[in-house]
This record gives structure tokens, C-alpha cells and sequence, in this order.
């Protein structure tokens, strides 16, 4: 499993990815899912990966290929054209791989994350699904995860908005949805990749690895489980009837 | 879909559901999900209910007529014992309806959950599976869930302690996962039922029914949302680095 998480503010986009893959619950690999395509001051993209490794491992070398000849991502004007050029690379790998892997019933299993921006244009946060359509956040809808999404929701339903959560204060909700999903599930796994990108920067501002022993995440995973008690117990008291249901 | 939850603490149990049941997206209805069993001084049993409403309602009829006979729940020994009643319920009605559903691709969907105590035993709390074998909740994992489970689960793996957790504080921990799970799951709705079972009072103390716009609901969630939201903004921001990731 995997869990990758893009959250969009007014100030900028926030993206993380954890860093672990497995087959089955033996085979348990480090695997990074962020992958950066930045031409100082023009354009800066990231994209991170869900689903199989061997798929996401080709779509990336066919984009890298493409932008390292100066096409593709270094090419597209916005980050909508951004983000069919991914879908394009999905609808490639399908090509290649998809019927011979239905052949022995393996589904094929790829989503994408993309965020950034190009000069002239506004930044953009999409989601590219297996069938290399894209969906976009919103300024209602402003946060797209993939992999294993449902442990670390609630946190963002309860956090973001896009028209006034500060981006490093949105830094920390990434952060505490990774935590939830962590603790939860035991097939999303550190290092945590987390980049930050400040609207109009056009290079990726702040980049942050957290490993499972990271002196500051176990201090903000620390601080954060003594708030939440305490914000638990402050709470008051439910009024319970002394009577029975009726039924 | 549904939620329903069981918390077992060193003081009680609580027990808790939620009212929603749902065909598809349209076809949306109320249905209350709990139902008790209680001979005052005696012994004390709850039950909660997921899956197929037809399902639940012939498991729960049969419970209730061999209690009513002074059978079944009204004369095991034990929680365990009472668990492996509702477990013959269920293949009850297994034997009764599994093969006409799975003729036209049903499956036979549904999952208990199983709180209470009798007079000279301890209490207990079990989930017992479609297949009608049970699973008991223990000390290092104090809680079981049916249903929507997920978004409810991150605030329950922080707060409870089975050797420590006041009962009340498990409640309101227990009102918090609803609250996470009505947020970002539609299918799971108000009125939330919890029950609060105190050891060895063999009877149920304290029954409340949220409704949508309870007010203790409303006010225990707008508290909760703000703490949560200033217990972020007082963590210490995190520390990017300048440079870019090497990939």
C-alpha cells in the first residue's frame, strides 16, 4: 500500500508521499513515490505514485525521457496540459503492459499525483487515474490523496481551507494525516517525502525526508497525542437518561 | 452503510450506532442498529447490528424469540457462551437464505457486535463474523468496529487505554470517532445510539440518542473542531530544507 496526499491553499501546494511497497505482507521494500520536473524560474512539477511499482517506474521514464528532450512536461503550458501529458503516459504503459497482466488477473494499478506550476499560468494540483483521465482540486474539494486515503481524512476535513490555512500550517496537517494513517495501517511507512511550493516560486521552495526516528516528527507525533487527549478530556461530559431504549 | 462500535474499558463497555441504511445511494432509510437484552440484576446483553437489514432483522427475531422462551440469551453462563449463541443465529439464517442470495450475487452480509455481562461472570465484548465464529476484544486492543470503520479509527488508536480510560472520556472518544465517520462518510448518519455499561451493575445505566441537530452534539463538535484546529497551530512548524531531493 501507499499513501500520497497533494493539499492546495492560496498560498501554495503542499505534497507528500510515504515510502513504502510491498507484495503481499512479507515483501516490503523502500520505495520513493516523488518524482520532481523543474526548469528554474519556467516551471516546477512533482508527481507522486500509488499503485503498482513496475507501471509507475515506466510512466516516469517515459515522461523523464520526454522532458529531458524538451518536450511533454517541459512543453506544456499549463498544469491541465501538465496533467494530460501524464494521462498520455498512463494511456502508453496501459498500451504495453495492461492485457498481459489481465491475462493472470493482476488489475492494472496506477494513480498519479501532479502539482505545480508554469510561468504565465496558475498552479495546479491533479489526480491522474488509471485511464489517464486527470481531476483537479477545487477551492471546496481542495486536497486529492491516493493509496490508502480513509485513516487520514478526517484530520483535513477538520483542517483545510483553501482560502485561509497558511501553507506551513498546512505542512502540519499533511503531517498529522500521514501520522493517522502510519499508526493505522502498517503497509504506509516512513521516510515521508514532503515538498512545499509557494504559488509563483517556480522552484520547489522547502523539501523535508522524515525517517521513523526523525527527532522532529516523533516530537510533533508526541505533542500531538498529548493535545488531542487533553483537548478529549476538556470536553464535557456526555448526559447520559437513566431509562432504557424502547426497543 | 453503517458504524457501530464497541469500546471495553477497565470500568464498562460502550456501545455505540449509528441509524443510517442505505441501497445504493437513493433508496436512504432509518434503522436503528441496537438492540438490548436484559434481565435486571441478572444479566445484560447489547447488540449491534451491520450488513443486509433482512439478515440483522431474522438474527435479531430468532435471538429474541428463544430469549422470550427463556432460552438462548436468557441462559448462558457467559459473554463467550452468549456470543456463541448469536453465532448459531446466524447460521440460522445462513441455512435459511445464504444460498438464495448468493444465487443472484448477494453476498450473506452481516456482522455483530456483542456487549454485556452475566451475574457471577465478567463482561465481555465480541464481534461475531457472517460465518457465526466470534472475536473478543481484548486489553491491548480494547475496541471493535463494524462497518464504515476507518475514518472513526485514528482518534480510538490515540485516546483508549484499556487500563486507564475513564469510562465517560471513552464515550465522548466514542462520539468523536461518529463525528469522523458522519464527516467524510455520507452513508453513515444520526441518530447516533450509544449505551454505557458500568461493570457489574448488570443492568444498562445510561442510554442517549444524538439526532442531527442535538445540541450537546453540535457543541461537543464545534469545541472539538476548535481545540483540534489550535492544537495544530500550536505545534512547532516543520523545518524544509532549501535543497531540492536528488531524483
Amino acid at each position: 500500500m501507499t499513501y500520497c496526499l497533494g493539499i492546495c491553499t492560496h498560498e501554495g501546494l503542499i505534497m507528500a508521499s510515504d515510502s513504502r511497497s510491498n507484495a503481499g505482507y512479507d515483501q516490503v521494500n523502500l520505495c520513493r513515490k516523488m518524482h520532481t520536473f523543474v526548469m528554474p524560474d519556467e516551471r516546477a512539477f512533482v508527481i507522486l505514485t500509488s499503485g503498482s511499482v513496475s507501471l509507475t517506474q515506466s510512466v516516469i521514464t517515459l515522461l523523464r525521457e520526454d522532458f529531458n528532450a524538451g518536450e511533454g512536461l517541459a512543453k506544456v503550458p499549463t498544469p491541465y496540459a501538465a496533467s494530460r501529458v501524464v494521462g498520455e503516459a498512463v494511456r502508453r504503459v496501459s498500451d504495453l503492459d495492461r492485457a498481459h497482466l489481465e491475462k493472470d488477473d493482476f488489475s492494472f494499478n496506477i494513480n498519479l499525483l501532479l502539482g505545480g506550476q508554469v510561468k504565465g499560468s496558475r498552479s495546479g494540483l491533479y489526480l491522474v487515474y488509471p485511464q489517464g483521465n486527470p481531476l483537479s482540486a477545487t477551492q471546496d474539494s481542495p486536497y486529492l490523496q491516493i493509496g490508502e486515503c480513509k485513516y487520514g481524512r478526517p484530520i483535513l476535513d477538520r483542517g483545510i481551507v483553501h482560502g485561509s490555512t497558511p501553507l506551513e500550517v498546512a505542512a502540519l496537517y499533511g503531517l498529522l494525516s500521514f501520522d493517522a494513517a502510519m499508526r493505522s495501517n502498517v503497509t504506509v511507512g516512513p521516510p515521508i517525502e514532503m515538498l512545499i511550493y509557494r504559488n509563483d516560486s517556480l522552484h520547489f521552495d522547502g523539501y523535508r525526508s522524515f525517517p521513523a526516528d526523525d527527532p522532529e516528527l516523533l516530537s510533533i507525533h508526541r505533542q500531538w497525542e498529548r493535545a488531542l487527549r487533553k483537548a478529549v478530556e476538556d470536553l464535557p461530559k456526555i448526559h447520559f437518561n437513566a431509562c432504557l431504549p424502547g426497543h
